[in-house]
């Protein structure tokens, strides 16, 4: 947005293909700081400079932009596919909830009490207001109060009640597009916000094993789509018992590594057990004619998603998009510094973007972007840039003349740009995608691995870890990753080592085969792994 | 669903044509009362037998279930093209807004205040409750209220405000989908209830003329939308004074007739002049450095279009779904009476199934349901008719036999049943798909204009309404429709009106050419005729 005209001015000393002298090559770090400078601000520079989100007036609420907005419009579409394809169906429940239903069920009321956003009134009215002056204040006060939902178990589970009499109702999957809010005393965009964008499925099932089946059903579609469409790598696993959702029986999870090293959980898929249908009645008949309760779940995902793709991909210049769900996929910017050749270029570029859109690439037709504003190339380059769209192409009149085009890819260095004959361009555009949408899945994972170590004992895992303090914001410095150690679970232990370290159980994994071992804090029996790790 | 038995064990003696002796006719009125017995009623037993949407324990809001909610989501799809195409891109902005803010719009906050729903406090905490018993009761005082947002122009002003500087950012052209509250006292499934979902349109523009040739554009566009997928006529003009958007300059709508001859208000497009723009601080500079307001425009559909839909088209069986934005096209239905032949007639129906869906009709693949359910026939059928589904077909052994299926249409009587050579029926659906979309807009355009008429004096007018009274819940005997009449407009004759007749002015059509007369209540002059009708 702001770059200094020196170094727009001094771009052909950096020329090095003299056959695309028109193009404007980039020279400038994008974003103040770098990861390794302060990561948490670098975090905050990406979302900015990326124009994905911005804070709003409303304390704890984000204002998503039109380039977020579309990347959770494209998460939508695939997520909802999904739910689809496995015989899912949306609908539609109330934002408002009347505390009384909150109340049903003990757990869940208590993990939610301390951060509920509640609706005391339902008009306003001329008064003097807290600060002394007059103007509106509540008035109307509800018989009841209303909570703003945090989640929907309560209020769908009304509806279940309805719905479900018979076992020919069941299995009953449903799943819900929505705004939740869950007051956060300290929120940072995408990763906490008090306002979120979601999806909640729910289901109820006749047994306990239809339940359990639908949860790990949809624990795999999340690690599906993390990982085959944001690149993101995930571990499945079942949280422990202080983790787990307020109401639950069992809770699993799917956990990312972020760059920082520590953990994202990016979704969650709960086996509710008969815990919801007896506080919401959810009952049905059998064919011999008895009456049961039914087993329900819930899972869900977020714009949280959001915050784990920056923090899986993103770099010292900014957004990097996995291709598939990138609101655009290419950019063309013409270059027509000469008046002469400026209507021929923007022809030729207008053709190939036609041209690109017939292509079909990860379920919908590439989306182009032909940037012909009339701004510094430097300065217009890096917004692309910054925003993390995967390819940016330039198009001058020499490279029209040879029916050629400078192709620059968001996973590369932003000087790495190449010459491509157009046609060729054409035809290996989705090759390339698919190629640098691998490539980010790639270094993700090779990332974790490094990062994740076995651990044997107590001394290692402090050693591993180190302070809390170590953990906060910076960036080489820090220490830690996944730590995975012989554990069995104990609430006293994951209390001291949040205090101390500032790290999780994060889940016990699913995938891999049992490994007899001992407890490193506990010296009791364990048949597995689990992953420790400090976490958002 | 409560088809009594014997009806359906008479089912032979009804048959007219014996290819298709397999197929089960059905004989039963659907909805108790008829539209003739009980308007309103009707209208609420139509919403509940299709499975569109249910009333919820929160008070006012409803609960839209998998088919209504599907209704939506084409409903969404289709907009969401047109608001892409005319160059509009999604965002999203918080639900809750500080009071402050909806203070900043004088006449705007004047408007909603009786009707919002307010935040006080943030989380909940062990106390006496109301009634006296113990139990969980608001805690954590706000400061500052929140208002649960009932439209977002204040809050969205905010950024936009902070995204405009420069008259290269305008025209900013926004979109968001999000739920809206408004505290109504009456509720009623789809027309008005508290919490709705919408789409609002926010733009800033350099001129007047800009951000009016937006608001035209938008109005043509929800036109467009309501005649050509909703099938639903509309009538494009502009509100009078008390009718207006609070705090808009001008208010353009579309005003569609329902089957009982009331009005229905099914989009607004509001021109905003700088009005929100000074209280939010919309600023830019031209090109030559001078500072401007910009000016705005806002414009909303919601879920309310779908009460339109029903009151346009269904009938004493049900609801009839425009078939460009039915959830599902059409529905199989194998007839497996007899073992022996019953697998190979699902096989049939599959593959029936399965060749339609390769289909492309308005813009998505024909959508199938193939409903294999162990329920007698006649119960099936009338489920799916109840739910207006455009097309039945069902599929018996004899009709495997002779390669043809009987398909029923929904917008014909339910026992005009017709059997097709298979291969003809996947020939022509799309065609028949499309003469029963144009088929249900011919016959709603026929109904308004045989209830409407051009009125030439108060006597007139007041014989064509009759009292206020004659209007409620009535079916043949309601006297009115739109009365096309000389207006001058004037509050005082509007709130006479509304007391006397419940009529209101709805608008003042913006088509066709200038007609000098003069107005029926004051004899002032009058350059066109208003439409005068009661209104949803």
């Amino acid at each position: 947005m702001s770059e200094p005209e020196n170094k727009i001015q001094n771009q052909n000393q950096n020329q090095k293909k003299p056959a695309a002298a028109t193009a404007a090559p980039v020279t400038t770090s994008a974003i103040t700081p770098t990861r390794s400078e302060n990561y948490a601000e670098w975090y905050q520079q990406v979302v900015r400079a990326a124009e994905l989100a911005e804070t709003s007036p409303v304390r704890g609420c984000m204002v998503i932009k039109p380039w977020g907005y579309a990347t959770w419009e494209n998460i939508q579409r695939v997520l909802d596919r999904m739910f689809k394809d496995t015989g899912h169906r949306n609908a539609y429940f109330p934002l408002l909830i009347p505390l009384s239903f909150l109340e049903k069920e003990a757990e869940h009321v208590d993990g939610f009490a301390k951060e509920c956003a509640v609706v005391t009134h339902h008009r306003l009215q001329p008064g003097i207001k807290a600060d002394g002056k007059p103007g509106l204040v509540p008035a109307g006060e509800l018989e009841e109060p209303l909570v703003v939902r945090p989640t929907s178990e309560t209020i769908i589970g009304a509806s279940f009640s309805k719905w479900v009499q018979s076992y020919r109702d069941l299995p009953l999957l449903i799943n819900q597009w929505a705004n939740v809010v869950r007051w956060e005393m300290r929120t940072r965009l995408f990763l906490r916000t008090t306002e979120f964008l979601w999806q909640e499925g729910h289901t109820a099932h006749a047994t306990s094993e239809e339940a359990m089946v639908e949860t790990m059903k949809m624990l795999e579609v999340y690690a599906d789509f993390t990982e085959n469409w944001m690149a993101m790598p995930v571990i499945k696993g079942e949280k422990t018992e202080g983790e787990r959702f307020p109401g639950a029986v069992t809770t699993y999870c799917i956990e990312a590594m972020m760059q920082d090293r520590k953990a994202l959980q990016a979704g969650t898929s709960h086996f509710l057990g008969q815990n919801f249908a007896k506080s919401s009645d959810i009952k049905f008949s059998d064919a011999s004619g008895s009456i049961s309760f039914a087993w329900t779940t819930s899972w869900g995902v977020s714009t949280r998603l959001i915050g784990g793709m920056i923090m899986t991909h993103a770099d010292d210049d900014g957004m990097v998009l996995p291709p598939r769900l990138a609101p655009a996929h290419v950019v063309i910017i013409p270059v027509t510094h000469k008046p002469e050749t400026a209507a021929a270029v923007l022809e030729y570029c207008t053709r190939l973007a036609a041209e690109l859109r017939t292509i079909t690439y990860a379920g919908r037709t590439v989306e182009v972007e032909l940037d012909a504003r009339d701004i510094r190339g430097g300065d217009k380059a890096w917004q692309w840039i910054k925003k993390g769209i995967p390819l940016r192409v330039e198009v001058g009149p020499r490279d029209m003349e040879q029916d050629s085009v400078f192709m620059a890819r968001r996973d590369r260095a932003h000087k790495d740009k190449q010459s491509l004959k157009r046609d060729e361009f054409v035809a290996t555009i989705t090759t390339i995608l698919e190629d640098m949408q691998s490539g980010l899945f790639a270094r993700a994972k090779a990332h974790r691995e490094q990062n994740s170590k076995r651990v044997d004992s107590r001394a290692e895992f402090e050693a591993f870890f180190g302070s809390k303090n170590d953990s906060e914001d910076g960036g080489g410095s820090v220490q830690g990753g996944f730590a995975l150690a012989h554990y069995s679970p104990d609430p006293k232990v994951e209390d001291e080592l949040k205090a101390k370290f500032a790290v999780t159980c994060r889940c016990i994994p699913i995938d891999g085969d049992e490994e007899p071992g001992v407890c490193i804090f506990t010296g009791r029996p364990s048949t597995r792994r689990a992953v420790f790790a400090k976490s958002y």
